[in-house]
């Protein structure tokens, strides 16, 4: 496991409870990778040149500025193996000339440390640079989940796109909500049955069909007063009428 | 029931349904009129001047402009009754030197008439004139959840902004991802997994440590990546900018 971050420890650690075998794990750094290691009862590496050269898969979970810096130093001598790696973002071309076989091994999901995921309801999505690597990754997968699914790298390139707006965002959505409360001494915890909500309803309705608030009713009157209480706060007070107006617009498409 | 839409259609069921006596339904647009008068099965009118007189509670759920607009012809002629509405946006303050007794009854929820609520998961927030009306309405509330709140009009101008957050713009983050797949030939359900998790997550992680993404990482790679396949996207682009440096400001206070 090339990485000791959020993805390679939820990943790790569910893949060794599904009867993979993790042979070792590398991360930059010391903290990270005895961490994953300690949890994993496998050995740890903080430099790439201490990588074991006999694992069947290397799996890669950098970010991605990491990984395109350190990609020659994690192929070195282990290039008849299979590399793949986790990122939404990058493509598998990334590999390509480099190793012959490789693939994109990419669980869409948010992962933090402190939170445990159910496997069972994050989606995979893969590619391979032949078909056995693709059976072999489809394979892996599927120890984990039973929604895997191909995807081309332009196909994951937009996936990943997507999930930042559904995902990141929309949590974002959830920190500025949080943020004004505090600063007016009312509890973040009020929200959550409106949160749940949020969510369960686009299992039934479009996001745009469920949407809701003055902006889609256009109730002026509403929103001006938010803006006003927004005063103080010029940046939220952008974001507020930056995403109303995209409500608008959206509603008329 | 003054008004027939998303909220007063849920609320004037769920209040029938728990032992409430609905006498009439007014909206100024008979389809929704006549659509609320037959799911209680009780008369219903367009015109304010043929409202009953003799109810005990006349319950306004319209829109704010609507309900400002036509504020005087609802208390006309009614003035003994107990007034209340259902907006967060609005002050209670809007019915003093109007009708002695009046407040608020604020679910705090998304209501579309197309899914059923299960109320028993929504925050009421509730102001009243006086101890007994006050009274009145958490006992009516009661009826409905075991969640329910005093809060002032200022509290709750604040929750209500608030939740424009936490629901209508995180809905419209889910509404551009669902955008951005469809023109991309992807299907949204695959985010529904990552839109549920997202949501979980902040039930016991605060937002700000439960963000992910490139924006928290400030993984610039990606975050240029995406600008570059939202190119012909200049709107959504932009937020996408604006979100992220948002992200960004939030992590670093």
């Amino acid at each position: 496991m090339i990485g000791a971050g959020n993805v390679a420890t939820h990943l790790g650690v569910e893949l060794q409870k599904n009867g993979c075998h993790i042979v070792q794990v590398y991360s930059r750094t010391q903290e990270s990778a005895s961490a994953l290691a300690g949890a994993l009862s496998v050995p740890y590496t903080t430099s790439l040149a201490n990588v074991c050269c006999d694992a069947d898969i290397y799996m890669v979970a950098l970010t991605d500025a990491a990984f395109q810096e350190q990609l020659p130093y994690i192929i070195k001598g282990r290039e008849e193996a299979l590399f793949v790696h986790t990122a939404g973002s990058l493509p598998m071309s990334i590999w390509e000339g480099k190793v012959a076989r490789h693939g994109v091994f990419y669980p869409m999901q948010t992962f933090s440390k402190q939170r445990k995921v159910d496997f069972t309801e994050v989606s995979f999505f893969v590619e391979a640079s032949g078909s056995a690597e693709l059976a072999l990754l489809k394979g892996l997968a599927g120890l984990l989940s039973p929604k895997v699914y191909e995807a081309t790298s332009e196909q994951r390139k937009y996936l990943h796109l997507s999930a930042v707006f559904a995902c990141n965002f929309a949590n974002h959505m959830y920190a500025l909500s949080a943020y004004l409360l505090k600063q007016n001494h009312l509890p973040f915890e009020s929200m959550l049955p409106l949160i749940d909500e949020t969510a369960r309803k686009v299992h039934e309705l479009s996001p745009k069909d469920a949407q809701t608030g003055p902006a889609v009713r256009q109730d002026w009157n509403v929103m001006s007063a938010h803006l006003d209480l927004l005063a103080e706060e010029p940046d939220v007070r952008e974001l507020y009428e930056k995403i109303s107006e995209s409500i608008r617009q959206l509603k008329g498409q």
